[in-house]
């Protein structure tokens, strides 16, 4: 857990309805916990996702890579942290783990690529890439 | 389950992402399934949900009133039945009910009072009531 | 926003893809919500909902009624607010009011009724009524 | 589209509470496809999910790859092809891919990586292999 990698960490705790029918949290809920913190990590850097859609640049994934290590439980709480490179001219790569506190055992390590699109078409990221520091 | 009240009726089958650690599906699902139902009924009456939306029309959801009446669990198959009604001027009433298949076993009793907005005023549905034939 | 009748609050913030295509959270992301502001109620007075499971005895709900009075956008920061009182012998019915912050403009007006079971059996909440203090 | 490596085929429709506030169905949703399929194929063999799981074998994901090449919006109806190879001893490899119907455009490429745990240790899948026929 060297933090050297990441540049943004976001805390959480699970909530029963994202717990299934194993009792632990469904592989998609961490999707949705990578992408809150993600898009938490662009508002610390003053980047609306949601403000962005409305202008017409939309941010988007093209591959997720998730090994699934350990799963949460009912009411754990846990960590995602982000870091972020550039790859090429037009991708961002994201590196996302999540870690359950306060033990920080391994639950999920993830890549997740994205792009930028403009009426669905690939586009430079412009000064995004300036304001993210990349 | 007198089918007089209904107009329109659409079967599912339960996924296991949408049970929770009960092993049931979890209460806020059924109102997807009963969200997806008016959506296809108002698609059957040629009224798209979405392209209203993108027109600047939005079909919103004033109250929901849901009885949970028996669970649904793992691979049930059941059907959402849904009636609709003016209620004033501006309101719509959607009857919903569900009944697990092939036993008819009532699941959920359900009311969903629906009005049109546009810019987030609300607005006389107009020609909509027309095409549901109301 | 009298606080007399509420005995717990819960903060959020919306996670956009709680958000759907209207751009405002989807209307069965508030029973999520409500869902998870009870389950925290619970934990403060010492109740597990995912132990209670474990040991035999559910905690279900029997009825919603929801007022849709605003809705949530995007990254919009909310506070669930919680109070319980018994209705006859074995029903807890839940009043729970959600605010937007910090202008704190009424959201979701809702009344949760709930109960308990064994094995699929109503029974009497027993020792939860006297941890809940009611 | 070769339907050789493919042994299981689903179609589904998007439902409009899948889609999120860029009007596209959200990332995490396909993960909830590609289980819904591959709980399905596993029924198709004789072998249910939740029953495995009462009887205290889960069968778990342990990496998801996960290609987005074009995005599914409001009512797109698609279909998930499913194909399944052993690695190794004891891991599961499902192929799975999204084509949009009935045009086939690939929506999406995934690989998901399972195996078999009984209270939480990795097993042998044993007879599953059989009932698989791999």
């Amino acid at each position: 857990m060297s933090e050297s990698i990441y540049s943004h960490s976001l805390e959480f705790t699970v909530r029963d309805y994202e717990c299934d029918l194993q009792g632990v949290v469904n592989n998609a809920n961490y999707q949705h916990y990578l992408e809150h913190a993600r898009h938490e990590y662009l508002i610390s850097k003053g980047i609306s996702f949601s403000r962005l859609h409305e202008e017409g640049l939309d941010l988007i994934v093209t591959r997720v890579e998730i090994d699934y290590k350990y799963p949460l439980r009912s009411h754990d709480k846990f960590v995602v942290k982000t870091g972020l490179r550039r790859e090429g001219n037009v991708r961002l790569v994201f590196v996302q783990d999540i870690f359950r506190l306060p033990d920080k055992k391994a639950v999920i390590k993830a890549r997740v690529t994205g792009a930028a699109t403009r009426n669905g078409k690939p586009v430079h990221p412009g000064d995004l890439i300036e304001r993210l520091g990349l």
